[in-house]
């Protein structure tokens, strides 16, 4: 029996655009998105190779075009970066690479098209253009002075010296016209966007995400459900009404989001199930229950206990010890699976402005790991408690985050990662290679179509 | 307590392009899309309202600008379709209405955007951009000469008076540019796209779906997995193995699907079934097992035959019959949330070529309602027996089909419409209010952001 294709795509997204357009900041937002999913991803920046060889802190004078050892020392970088990116292709299986560079030339970019073509590595390129001012500034000031280049800097000092350093790109600078190439153009923060000759499906998704993001600030908001009455008698899964402390947490998470939020206009998602939706009983904002928010299935051991779980299915327990990412309930579902239903629920979250999400302990733990990026192992194991509210404010290089605990008990639903397998060396082998019950699917989480590979 | 939002947006597509650019194509496309989704969606098509108003059977030299009378009458249709579809928004709760013409010039667009701003429509422009002759050539001889302008015409004559149509609208025709308007332009049948403007979610799903399209001739293959021990049973749900008679159309289908598709490439797309992947098993093609592509999950009726749930849950029994699209299973799916389960799978299937899919029977029938336009009250009852391959070939205005039944007995898991409702007026009533267990849910299946509203 032929088995699931695997990939030999290797794709690199190659970044072009002039200093403080947004580069770095969509590198990394595709990075965490790509590796959420299980793809194989990393982003390799030029800067960070030039400060690594030849030094921090250097001045707009280094990116003169007529400063003829900066030029070469800049090159040495570009080219480091690039040897250490098709390296990491062929001897780490990397599946999507991220080139963080200005790549500010047609020449410059046609090089590198034919060098990774080489490797049979396909290039996608992600321009970022902005003529606008007030974008710029805005993210010279938020991002760039906290930049590696200018710690310890006096702003206006780095600021100016920023502003010498884009008007040095800018003498060469050509965007990206090539009509043979394959392209996503975002002009001015995405007001429009210009996409050429994508074909490929992992390119489309890619190109998706990035018309989804946005900019603004905001904040998300997470809490569980209120304690159910399947909390206090420990049970999983089911469809069980609140507890009578959870109901009253329900009563305090009005004022709570009000205190924090403000009068400002929030939009609340749910699950389907009861618990929920009651706990969003007394939120005054527009909701929407979604049927991909629901908890993780946990198929034939739905509405057990962990401790009956263990009685009846020992070997399927401690499967689930050894890899719980991957551990598929009979008849329900992984974290891994639930990864995939959340994918249409984080490209919509980019989308939003400020949003409250009412779920459950593994899809919260799916989503804050979006936001967090945490790796898939350490996934099932975050702390999402009942009766606290999770506020997280995307920042350009990552989440800051608070929480806030209502001083109302619940039960503690966190199960600790193991220390040791129970499972013995013969049923690991036998999980890992599929042959017990619980099937492992070790795949990329996107279905990659075979016929449109290289 | 607050009640799901219900969505005031009101977006009109408003096409734009040359005669022969395939804007009914597209216009077609989109609608069958949304209404799959459950949204409101109609096609107002110009031509229909001339050849209603006017008469079928124009020659070129009604459409010549200089032709003041052909004008005046084209003017007269345009603004009649207008105003149908303004009714249609006003008095039927219309959410997506397609106005498929023209619409060439800046001029044009400007009326019809602030006629719509009015009525507090939104407005998103589609053009298609075409100079690739042969593109144009093809559409025009396999779509336009059987449009009902040339019936019965002689083909050479249909294509020469065409052409010169189309010349008439090239002397006045506009590109779009405006900065201020919302499109989609799709250059040479996408092989580059630019998007401006574009803010709203459903608009982003708009045009990913468009990014998705493409027009190259292919076939899709559906088949369900061979009978089941469970089929034998008359048991649903479940993840049995296949019956022995189900095993022998295993072994027949490559040889099946190799009569019919020759050396061509395929793609196979199973669920993570047993049963599914038990049918791949002799197929030599890449293949793809997908959650998504699993059953519709009857909940606490897995494993349980119709007349043991008719025993067990008469009233769920009976409210499933009343209304089997919307009607969900306790801890399960309805028929809704499959199609939303399924949308990702659409769109990958959209940028897919010849593919077969071996799946359910509740999956296949919402895939093949997608393609072949069925409503969803009518989708619940489409007849997928077992042991046959169904092959759709997409064309301009839909799909062709064959069915290859194979020779090998198997049972009928058909359950035909009830006649008549066996729920009392009272019961229905509930549930029509969610009264009872069994939520019902009416909301449109796309989760359409409140703040993303007009």
């Amino acid at each position: 029996m032929s088995q699931h294709t695997t990939s030999n795509l290797r794709l690199a997204c190659v970044m072009v655009g002039l200093p403080g357009r947004g580069k770095t900041y969509i590198s990394q937002k595709v990075c965490r998105y790509l590796q959420w999913l299980g793809i194989h991803t990393k982003v390799f920046n030029v800067g960070n190779y030039r400060r690594k060889l030849f030094g921090a802190k250097q001045d707009h004078l280094f990116f003169d075009p007529s400063n003829t050892s900066g030029l070469h020392q800049r090159k040495e970088s570009a080219n480091a970066a690039i040897a250490d990116m098709i390296r990491w292709f062929n001897q780490e299986d990397g599946i999507v690479a991220i080139y963080d560079a200005t790549n500010s030339t047609k020449q410059r970019r046609r090089h590198i098209l034919e060098v990774l073509s080489k490797e049979n590595i396909q290039v996608l390129f992600i321009e970022s253009f902005c003529e606008d001012e007030a974008i710029i500034m805005d993210n010279i000031k938020q991002v760039k002075l906290s930049s590696p280049d200018y710690v310890n800097m006096n702003p206006e000092v780095a600021a100016s010296d920023f502003i010498s350093r884009i008007n040095h790109y800018k003498l060469q600078y050509e965007t990206i016209q090539e009509q043979d190439l394959t392209y996503i153009k975002m002009i001015n923060a995405g007001s429009q966007v210009i996409i050429n000759m994508i074909r490929g499906y992992l390119e489309s998704r890619i190109v998706y995400y990035l018309m989804n993001l946005h900019t603004q600030p905001r904040k998300i908001y997470m809490s569980r459900h209120g304690e159910s009455m399947f909390n206090l008698q420990g049970k999983i899964g089911g469809d069980s009404e609140l507890s009578p402390r959870g109901l009253l947490y329900a009563k305090k998470l009005p004022e709570l989001i009000k205190t924090h939020l403000g009068d400002k206009q929030l939009v609340v998602w749910t699950s389907t199930l009861k618990r929920t939706i009651q706990t969003s009983q007394g939120l005054n904002y527009p909701k929407l229950s979604r049927k991909a928010l629901d908890e993780l299935d946990a198929g034939v051991c739905d509405g057990m206990t962990y401790e009956e779980i263990e009685e009846k299915y020992p070997e399927d327990y401690a499967c689930r010890d050894d890899d719980k990412f991957n551990y598929r309930y009979r008849g329900g579902e992984s974290y891994r699976d639930v990864v995939l239903r959340l994918e249409p629920v984080i490209m919509d979250l980019e989308r939003q402005r400020d949003i409250l999400i009412i779920g459950h302990q593994a899809i919260l733990r799916c989503i804050y790991a979006y936001f967090m990026n945490y790796k898939h192992e350490d996934l099932p194991y975050i702390k999402i408690p009942l009766h606290t509210v999770i506020e997280l404010s995307p920042k350009a290089y990552g989440c800051e985050e608070k929480r806030y605990k209502v001083d109302i008990d619940a039960v503690d639903t966190h199960r600790p990662k193991p220390v040791k397998s129970k499972l013995s060396k013969q049923a690991q082998q036998e999980m890992k290679s599929g042959a017990s019950g619980q099937k492992i699917n070790n795949s990329p989480i996107l279905p990659i179509s075979p016929q449109f590979m290289a």
